[in-house]
């Protein structure tokens, strides 16, 4: 393998596929990248059993990618990475010799690493299923955003800890719950002539695909699913991550259906008011705070016995005279209201002791849900 | 206690002063910042023990800040920065209550805080000296950003931890070592009518007080040292340090006054070289990396057999034909390198197993010292 490549193609490449370098180093081989360079074509992977990426680099022009020779080698992802970023040169020569050894070269800095032999690699299919499903890049990273941060963390639930994708039609519907807070996001796909899917797919892999997709792009991205996983591919990306299994837990008889009272009201004032009337709460007991109504005030307090308590107030509208007391985690609630982009929102209460529903008129898409908790 | 209060001044001060509240909570009125209220003067000082930091706001106009009631309270620290913090108001108004409770208040927050009372706060002095060493802000911070990287972290060798004040007449020696590298700056003082002192302050507590100090700020700081400790006054800033008791080693002999060998070199590109070679190297065996000379070329090298080996080269000047080679740190000399605001910098060699001297002909006031590493 023997190459010149421009600096900037190079490390923008190896940025995105180190994202999968395993840094547990219990095989070895995963702490690399592998390198394939065959007919113009510069292919880097990079997996750690969890979520592999890859990703290629074409000779579009001699000005940005000079093949001399063909080859494969996997190299050390980490060291590979920090060379090539902290290389001031323009062009970076790589070169394999002695057959395992990778000569990185400028005119003034030589690197010779050791590297491993790409028959090493594991074995890791990235083919293209016969049907694929189609969300635009934006899209894509709003589920993303508006529901990942409900899913839980404890293994101990693992279906939990992924997003359940759920495909019917041309209708996705996203689910993403703790058993405590509920985010759902509903898209219309463009295309319809896909099958129907029910999958889980790891919230932490998601989110890290989420990372490497470029803001305010309008790329699409393809799905394509298999039994036990997922590949992405974006633009020249390919991300694979494993689905969980499992039947994912039935969400839709918990959001309630009718509700008592409707309060509407900017979304940031709401938040900064909860926020404040979290301040004495703590992590520990889920930063408890208790909402409640007196015609168009809405009041919040909270209180520790060794801290102090708080009170804050805020005018809303109301859709009836109704009024409620209920409390919830200030936390949860907080992170519902962060997943709109929208200025105001409407807050439905069904019961005290009932799941309390966040929406937007102004967006509909999203659905946030927060379980109140008893506090007597 | 009754006060309204610009937010703005207050959090300004809340700020410097909670940078000494005790985060250990073994003695809970440390967690607190003590109010003292009186004649139009509001009062803040939090204290961990180590360090102490006090700061005063007077009332300069009704706008700024209004005494309805004088008064004296412990508040917990941590809680009243968040709260004054997130408050939306311009406007935040104080008042004891109920004798240790803290009600803080604005048109639509209401906070109760439990408070503890003054009496408890443990007698701190921050009484002035006669004689005071008084050194200028912007002088002060580059004596602390260009030494204090230099001291022990390791608390078996208590006196490196801090930095050598050395004050005699009007020159003041600042000197901060590990035994592995010194920093030295020396500074002409304005006046020289104070006492010689040479005393050693806790490099962390420095730094502390030295990320208090506004940036471009042209002020003065006064230096009041007593026996055991040490009180700068900056502005209405007191801050207020332990000295660590024992003699300082002498450093003096450790910097070499002769050399055989000296290269010049522009700051930015012989860090950069040092930072790639180094890149293969590891932390735990202090990244070590050789320079040669060859000619007017300089040749950095480091090696690890598990991963690979580097070459960098660079064009240097010489003070004449001789040649070194000699291995050290990278990170510490990367570290000494980084204290030069200056464009080019000097390297003295006295022998392969000499100490390694790094001088600027545009700022003589900083001397680095980096001892060498045999490698065989």
């Amino acid at each position: 393998m023997k190459l010149t490549i421009k600096k900037d193609i190079l490390l923008d490449a190896l940025n995105k596929v180190s994202k999968a370098i395993s840094t547990k180093n219990l095989i070895p081989v995963l702490a690399g990248i592998k390198f394939d360079l065959k007919k113009n074509k510069l292919t880097l992977t990079a997996s750690d059993n969890d979520i592999t990426i890859q990703t290629f680099i074409t000779a579009a022009s001699d000005d940005e990618f000079k093949v001399e020779k063909e080859g494969s080698i996997i190299v050390q992802g980490k060291y590979m990475l920090d060379i090539v970023r902290k290389l001031p040169d323009k062009y970076i020569n790589i070169e394999v010799f002695d057959e395992l050894k990778i000569l990185i070269y400028t005119e003034n800095s030589e690197f010779r690493l050791n590297g491993i032999s790409e028959e090493e690699y594991p074995k890791i299919n990235l083919d293209e299923s016969k049907k694929k499903v189609v969300i635009n890049n934006k899209v894509f990273k709003e589920i993303v955003s508006q529901t990942a941060f409900a899913s839980s963390n404890e293994e101990t639930k693992p279906i939990l800890t992924g997003i359940n994708f759920n495909i019917v039609g041309n209708i996705l519907e996203c689910n993403s719950t703790d058993s405590y807070r509920l985010a759902r996001k509903v898209v219309e796909l463009d295309k319809a002539d896909t099958e129907n899917y029910n999958i889980v797919i790891p919230s932490h892999n998601i989110i890290e695909f989420s990372r490497i997709l470029d803001d305010d792009d309008k790329s699409n991205i393809e799905l394509h699913i298999s039994n036990n996983k997922i590949l992405f591919i974006y633009k020249q990306l390919k991300f694979q991550s494993r689905l969980i299994s499992g039947t994912y837990p039935n969400t839709s008889n918990l959001i309630p259906k009718e509700d008592f009272l409707v309060i509407t009201t900017n979304i940031q004032d709401l938040y900064n008011v909860i926020d404040r009337a979290s301040i004495l709460t703590s992590d520990k007991d889920k930063n408890i705070v208790t909402l409640e109504t007196e015609g168009n005030l809405l009041i919040l307090k909270s209180s520790s016995q060794e801290i102090g308590r708080v009170e804050e107030k805020m005018n809303i509208e109301k859709n009836n005279s109704e009024n409620i007391k209920i409390s919830f985690s200030a936390k949860y609630m907080m992170e519902a209201l962060k997943s709109f982009s929208t200025e105001k929102v409407e807050i439905h209460f069904v019961g005290e002791i009932k799941p309390i529903l966040v929406k937007s008129k102004e967006d509909e898409t999203i659905t946030q849900l927060v379980l109140p908790i008893r506090t007597y």
